[in-house]
């Protein structure tokens, strides 16, 4: 049974368009309880489509931490559901009045929460965002329009199809949830030319998908994701907070946008700071690559090249740079940093404020690890991705981040003079 | 003297990029108070820079309507001067703390407004959108790139180069303001293609312009405008009001995109209300098309087209048309409407209520002219333009709408675990 009918995809929008007018005085709770409840249900079918996703992806030579992200178990099919219960019990994004007032000639305005209409998702691999990003556009009342890497494409149909059941046996619109149910890679360039037809496309993926997608979109999209993240540790750092933290920010999970990557040290500190520091991120396997001056103080420190302060390495790899000073830093950071998540270690004032004033970034860390940046450390109790653009939503998207509103406003037949 | 020196565009860029850094801390209300002066010293000049463009219109035969939009006076002069001490007055945008919360593990969360950076405006005619826009950009921090209509290229050099030597007299950047100062439309592609380095474009003008920004764009863009905006007559209105608010929408200012252009009106009072609203209507030089149920009623109503009701005529005229109720009026607008500014004329509570819900627009009013959908009216104290899509900002934009935010947390040392 395809998730979807066959369909062009113009055909396929207009029903998710026809389908959202229906979502916002539905119980999307209850829905989103039903999907939990048939995710479970459907447990062995679900592991059955995605065992000939694996199998086909083993069967290309795929190294196994990849075919890992691939794979779903009893376990992550639990976390989906759990994920779905947990997005229903979240307050409703909908009807929020955002502000309101009065104005002189006595019309009330009222600024209310609304949703999108109809959300696309163009992501990679992960058949978790499928359900995940299902559920939280349901819980902010569009209709998701969702398209997964064709290797996940008989996880994401049955996926996809037991959310569909679901909503229909809650007696919501099956088409509020569709997929895009071919490899095709023209239907990607189709979604993202829906002018009109498709509100926000959020991607979600590597950096050559999102370049795919800005490049081509002519309709609205949030970039999310490249994180080039930078510690600096000050010359008035408590230099024990700052070996843990440039640590943890580069080794309790290297694959994530929000772990740094390159670690800039005051000259003056250097010395005191970076042999101890750099051996402890060796010995837990980080292959470290250094200025010149790093070099000096530290044995097995490998030259950096201009590539290495540009690149999120995503991995168990770190970048070192002694500079000379808070201006270097900060003229370094605007260089290479994706204005996402920047911290600096230090127990000086003027120097903390300096650098949350001049470092443009979603997130600006005094004394904390870069690692918080994430829409449930934030207390949003969801994240569809992290923003590193400017427009609409800037850092963690949760529920708030994917609405939209209106003005309502209110009279007794008060006409302009 | 140009007004800004001959270069690549990518180099305007960096430059403005480079002028954006000193601005949230500069005194941006003083550099408005000297523009606003400097405006007036230099009268004299500007006028001839006008004169110039003026005739060149004159001389391609352009209607005096047209020619008059381009036409500066010492009034608009004055006028524009005024309008930089009124945004020079404004409370600032910038470092307002627009949330801020604790996490569990002792974490202090900001949300805190800040610049774009560098924003770029592409416009039409009016060279006191040149001024404009300059002034709020510099209010909300950010460096602008201005790029007005060929036809106003004397006028807008003159005007910039004025402004450009009064931030340099007042201690700021002079490149902070800057002009396409070509007339090649390669460089509107260029400008609009700037991933990176331009942080927002707004478009502002007609459906033509505002198309071709969409189609080229790789930038965050705000579309502006296009408001094909009706007035529904429920069955339930007062029919003094109704006639009041759909005079008031079409006929006060006829050439703007909060003007109605089509009247609704339930069949249970379309032989009560029209004759006399029309009539109202036709004796203030509305030329009127309508439904054959509408022409029926009312003699010297020419047949409407498909084209009609979807045309927006920023003119003296009116598509009318009867009927069936709520539904059909919802399915009207929804099938016609450009999302922008959508009124009901009712006394039926329920009605009231559907219509607020079920109308997807910026706007929606009971019982008042559309006119009012305005950053003045609404109390910004200025207005940039009028988005009509739904991210970052939908509706009227003041200084609140062209600013992004970031989060600033503070810490001990906090680490993930």
């Amino acid at each position: 049974m395809p998730a979807t009918p066959t369909s062009s995809l113009a055909d396929l929008l207009a029903r998710a368009r026809q389908a959202s007018r229906a979502l916002p005085d539905a119980d999307r709770d209850a829905a989103l309880r039903a999907i939990a409840e048939a995710l479970e249900a459907d447990g062995e079918a679900l592991l059955a489509a995605n065992a000939r996703d694996v199998a086909a992806e083993r069967a290309r030579g795929t190294p196994d931490s990849r075919v890992d992200r691939l794979t779903l178990d009893a376990g992550r099919i639990a976390a989906m559901a759990a994920a779905c219960r947990q997005v229903a019990a979240l307050p409703d994004p909908l009807d929020r009045v955002l502000d309101g007032w009065r104005l002189p000639n006595g019309l009330r305005v009222r600024k209310v929460s609304v949703p999108f209409g109809v959300l696309g998702m163009i992501y990679e691999s992960r058949p978790n965002v499928t359900v995940d990003a299902g559920a939280l556009a349901l819980k902010a009342g569009s209709a998701v329009v969702l398209r997964g890497s064709s290797n996940a494409l008989n996880s994401n149909r049955a996926l996809v199809a037991t959310m569909r059941r679901a909503l229909g046996g809650a007696g919501l619109p099956q088409d509020a949830v569709q997929l895009i149910d071919s490899p095709d890679r023209a239907l990607v360039t189709e979604l993202l030319t829906a002018h009109g037809a498709v509100d926000l496309v959020i991607p979600r993926g590597g950096a050559g998908l999102i370049r795919h997608v800005v490049e081509h979109a002519r309709v609205p999209v949030i970039e999310t994701g490249v994180g080039n993240c930078h510690v600096y540790v000050h010359a008035q750092a408590d230099l024990g907070a700052a070996e843990a933290i440039a640590f943890n920010a580069k080794v309790q999970r290297p694959g994530v946008c929000n772990a740094a990557e390159t670690l800039l040290v005051d000259a003056s500190v250097a010395e005191a700071f970076l042999p101890k520091a750099l051996a402890r991120l060796a010995a837990a396997g980080v292959e470290l690559v250094g200025c010149e001056r790093t070099r000096a103080l530290v044995d097995g420190v490998r030259p950096a090249t201009e590539q290495d302060w540009a690149t999120e390495f995503l991995d168990l790899k770190l970048a070192v740079r002694v500079v000379d000073g808070l201006d270097q830093a900060l003229e370094h950071i605007g260089r290479y940093g994706t204005q996402h998540s920047e911290a600096i270690v230090t127990r000086d004032l003027g120097a903390a404020e300096r650098f949350r004033r001049e470092v443009d970034a979603a997130a600006v860390y005094v004394n904390a690890s870069t690692r918080f940046t994430d829409g449930f450390e934030f207390g949003f109790g969801a994240e569809i991705g992290i923003s590193t653009q400017k427009m609409h939503a800037r850092g963690p998207m949760g529920l708030a981040q994917i609405v939209t509103h209106k003005y309502l406003i209110d009279g007794e037949g008060q006409i302009r003079s």
